[in-house]
């Protein structure tokens, strides 16, 4: 179902539409994007609050800039909407987010206009300014380079490293501040309270001014100049903040805080700002979800709030006539602070993911024991480690995706120590519709490569609780625990924990000819996998394996000396994977089978539904099934084992 | 030789015993200290000038503060040489960065003065946040924690990230920051600019007293109010750069500039904020080398100068009596601006390591064309990606252990959008006497599972060369290169460039039996390995694969169809490494084989010579002679394909 637009937006094919109307007009044309957005992400859902934050900016910027030769990077991207829908994709932009439709964040691949692939937080500064020396170098000096980025994302540790280079550079770069005080929950932090410092400061705008008249007035009257100074103070220091601030520290002219929904006011200041030299920042204020109301109100909720009816506000929930599995999320939240409440030791950590992650359970719970750090993934790992000198437990709850940032911190500052913390990857395995910048493709490999780390996926809820459970016992060295997002299968999911030694899988099913090895939730793939083959007479054997480091040993023992046809199956990238992990123990202990491995091929996977890209990528039930039939048909030969 | 402590320093055994001393001692002390590492350093080496720079400082805070119970954090750690002999190491200082002997970096196993394990810059202000929020939970209220960072390593992203939550907390944390303007070479950035700001701006360092007087002056001349205001403007700007700076935007309370080598007034300072709670900073000034003439004079030569004599300042070299091989970070300098003069579109990329990197050859060569981004390896690969983006071909050189820091960059900014990016990933493999924070290890593991990039390691200078050449040429994705530290092969390295297909390896040896598959430097050890198995009758083959991705799947069917027994070596980890790319390859062409892998096992291998370090994990030429022995050795089995 195309969602048709307003008059002015119809006639929108491209930026050069847009620089033909009258600015005048640009009120009407903003309201119009906005109500598109509304229209259509309510229908076929997708983050909604941040590209209603940005609507006037996204105007501005295109009406007073000269895109795309003049570049415009997106800071994580999922913002960018509007930028999409002016930019030649008003009509696709039904299929946002759909499998084999438009991506939810800018992408290189799909417009000029996308100048840099984004996702992750943080890295907009960087990547513009790179494009802004690179103009420099080829003497392109009308350039304009410009890096929008929320105040959340400007607590990403990239964010500084670029500012820092920037300020020493001659680069036309402009760093728009995106302030809405929210990443996807409230932002936390420092950097926050001084932005809102600065902010609260504008009621001084013109303090210098002031200063002047105020001068001027009492010197009329004879009051002695330390009496005035005095009286000034809290003026001048206003005025300072302005002038001194930590921006114009790292030596970009700051501006601002402008109100980021006056569309007519920011392309004046655009205009303006094509013209001073140097790299600069504007401050912008905004409400993320502006102009609906529901939205402005409750920003995390309406973050990305799925389906709903856009004048009743009402979210879409598919109605279950039995009970549903929880979603791994909340398991992890609930088991977290079952498990807290007997161990004073344990505390929890997030960068800026609590109701993502459902850590939001125990910061509410017990406040004092659980932190977020903020978008600073580094910086939770490190302090995590820090924490476990103490004696304490810290479970770490980061994204499998962004882990990959903090990846140096965990073998520096954890593994190398071999300190008690405890991973949580969420999202492990595909993301789903966020696509490859947020595929949780890589960290079975990752981890796996550094010593002094258990890294372990459950198959249901039941293992999750167990892990955790096992987890925070006292132990040398860390833990790591991989799930997905989404849903479990175990409706009835409150079992009583038990420890689980680490290293050691069970047999899930008994079986004949081929063994399917699986590690994590993937797993429950094959009882599907298992029907279609009973009936072509097949039994594969299932393991659970659980672990991916350390190995079962012993169970793989068993298993290679009654099977030489094994499919090992992982959500995860087949270079160096779990399955890896199982030829290279055979190798070490001198078997030979024929082995099959399932998981992310070696390409780059886009987005979709979980099940779409499993099954794109041969791991679905039906992918599984495939492989063992392959191998059933192999000619048998003898497993030989030469130690 | 045991080098003799003066009389002070002899007396102390361990920080309680210096807190014996009078507080008029401590210059002495101080002054004892600083000959104790001359002495030492010149003779054993190591890293000198950091060391130097804070003698007073250490001094000064094991006097002030109840170490160890008061916890110590030293940022990067190369500077804690004066810690560690106060801490009980004195008598055993001479083993320091020796196969067996004492960690050149602080070291939780080594004492429990070492709070934690440093070696990667930018770590000290989330773990000593760690242990503050700890102490905190556990109700030590009068605990003390301290960070000591330097200013280099303050434009670390993370540091930043680490302040962003330090400031919302209540922590008794103190952050000293040692200003030196210096990491190994002079630093760079906004934020160097901004702290000499701070430290020029001490010359008003009353500036609020000079305002008053001033105003007081003007006024009895009958001066207007408004010039009174215009003339003291920088004074008051002075003033207020020292009370709303950079640091206490951040909410943390900025004390100083003070000089960093007065050990009395440190003590006095640390001693008085003992007193004041919550998170704070005091910016102190150093300088790096300090005491010995020669190393205040080029710090970056003096940073880590090897042996020397303590009295002429001469650095002792090693005389050869024919043309040496050059070091690979030589080879990679010099052939980078070869290829810069013929290809306009190369531009150097280094995270702060321009000389220990040679990418200062380039610098000095072509300024306007390589870059020192500061220590912000996220930052440089992603500045290198908006480069690319723009057609030009960056070569980023990172050290393979800190680029673990920019993992995610590689995937999320370059590789996901197949940007043509060249990393060189300096000291590869074991690092020799910097020990485990800082060996390569991870690296061909952790690229090799990323998509569009190839992993490649030249066997010597010739083929550094030509992959540098091979990676420029025009192409899609992204393309690493690693070497190790130190250096190569060929005195003659000036070979002229030809260009190596992707993946493409080579026989370097025929041979009988058992075929050795190596990638990188470490295959020069075949050669002598192949001598010693000469004389017990054994030939290996031997083969360069010089890719771990892509493959060379053409002579792998080749080498597979001949041999089935085989030996892989890399200096890397043996866990997802090139030897289980092998492996994996087998897998799915259906190979069966004998196959032994040699590399860095699973465990924490500490600091050695490299080549020490190489024989303890069994991939010396003795122990790949061994591995051959062993598999010749083994019953012959026949090598099956099933495809």
């Amino acid at each position: 179902m195309l969602i048709k637009p307003g008059e002015l937006l119809a006639a929108i094919e491209s930026p050069a539409d847009l620089r033909k109307l009258d600015q005048k007009q640009l009120v009407q044309l903003s309201s119009e994007l906005r109500q598109f957005v509304i229209d259509n992400v309510s229908v076929y859902g997708g983050h909604f609050g941040a590209s209603l934050g940005v609507i006037e900016l996204t105007v501005a910027l295109h009406y007073a800039f000269n895109t795309p030769y003049d570049q415009l990077v997106w800071d994580v991207g999922h913002q960018a909407y509007g930028h999409k829908i002016l930019t030649g994709r008003r009509d696709s932009f039904h299929t946002n987010r759909k499998y084999g439709g438009l991506s939810g964040f800018p992408k290189r691949k799909e417009s000029p206009y996308d100048t840099f692939g984004v996702g992750h937080s943080s890295t907009s500064i960087s990547a513009a300014l790179g494009m802004a020396m690179a103009s420099q170098y080829k003497g392109e000096a009308d350039r304009q380079h410009i890096a929008v980025i929320g105040d959340g994302a400007m607590t990403g540790g990239m964010a500084f490293e670029a500012m820092n280079h920037a300020g020493v550079s001659n680069s036309n770069l402009l760093i728009v501040l995106n302030d809405n005080c929210m990443s996807i929950d409230p932002n936390v932090g420092a950097l926050k309270d001084y932005l809102t410092d600065i902010t609260t400061s504008h009621t001084y705008n013109k303090a210098k001014e002031e200063v002047w008249k105020l001068l001027g007035k009492f010197s009329k009257f004879g009051t002695s100049a330390q009496e005035v100074v005095s009286k000034v103070e809290n003026s001048i220091k206003s005025f300072l903040l302005q002038h001194s601030n930590m921006f114009e520290s790292l030596n970009l002219r700051y501006f601002g805080p402008v109100d980021g929904h006056d569309v007519d006011h920011l392309v004046h200041i655009f205009k303006d700002m094509r013209n001073i030299p140097g790299p600069k920042i504007l401050h912008c204020i905004t409400t993320k979800g502006k102009g609906f109301a529901l939205a402005e109100q409750d920003q995390t909720k309406w973050h990305a709030p799925g389906v709903f009816d856009k004048i009743t506000g009402e979210i879409h929930k598919t109605v279950y006539d039995k009970p549903q599995p929880p979603k791994f999320q909340d398991v992890f939240g609930h088991t977290l602070v079952e498990l807290a409440e007997q161990n004073p030791k344990i505390m929890g950590i997030t960068p800026a993911m609590p109701s993502g992650s459902s850590l939001n359970i125990m910061m509410k719970a017990m406040p004092e024991r659980a932190f977020d750090v903020g978008i600073a993934e580094q910086h939770a790992v490190t302090f995590s480690a820090g924490l476990a000198t103490q004696g304490l437990v810290p479970f770490c709850n980061i994204y499998s995706t962004f882990m990959q940032r903090a990846y140096d911190q965990v073998v520096h500052d954890v593994c190398i120590q071999n300190l008690h913390v405890v991973f949580c990857l969420d999202r492990a395995g595909f993301a789903g519709a966020d696509g490859p910048t947020h595929h949780g493709a890589y960290d079975i490999a990752y981890m796996r490569s550094i010593p002094n780390i258990v890294v372990a996926s459950p198959m249901d809820e039941a293992e999750l609780r167990n892990m955790m459970y096992s987890a925070q016992l006292p132990r040398e060295g860390a833990y790591s625990i991989r799930y997905p997002r989404g849903q479990g299968v175990m409706p009835n999911w409150k079992t009583p924990m038990e420890k689980i030694e680490d290293g050691i899988g069970r047999l899930v099913q008994e079986g004949e000819e081929v063994a399917i090895l699986t590690l994590g939730p993937i797993g429950n793939y094959v009882a599907e996998a298992s029907q279609l083959l009973a009936a072509e007479g097949l039994q594969p054997a299932h393991y659970d394996m659980r672990f991916a480091k350390p190995l079962d040993s012993a169970l793989l023992h068993k298993i290679f000396k009654k099977f030489n046809k094994v499919v090992t199956v992982e959500d995860g990238c087949l270079m160096g994977g779990f399955g890896s992990a199982v030829l290279e123990w055979m190798a070490d202990q001198g078997y030979s089978a024929t082995v099959k491995r399932l998981g992310i091929p070696d390409r780059i996977v886009e987005h979709g539904e979980q099940l779409e890209l499993h099954r794109e990528c041969g791991f679905d039930p039906e992918g599984i099934a495939s492989a063992v039939r392959e191998l059933a048909a192999v000619a048998n030969t003898k497993t030989t084992s030469i130690v």
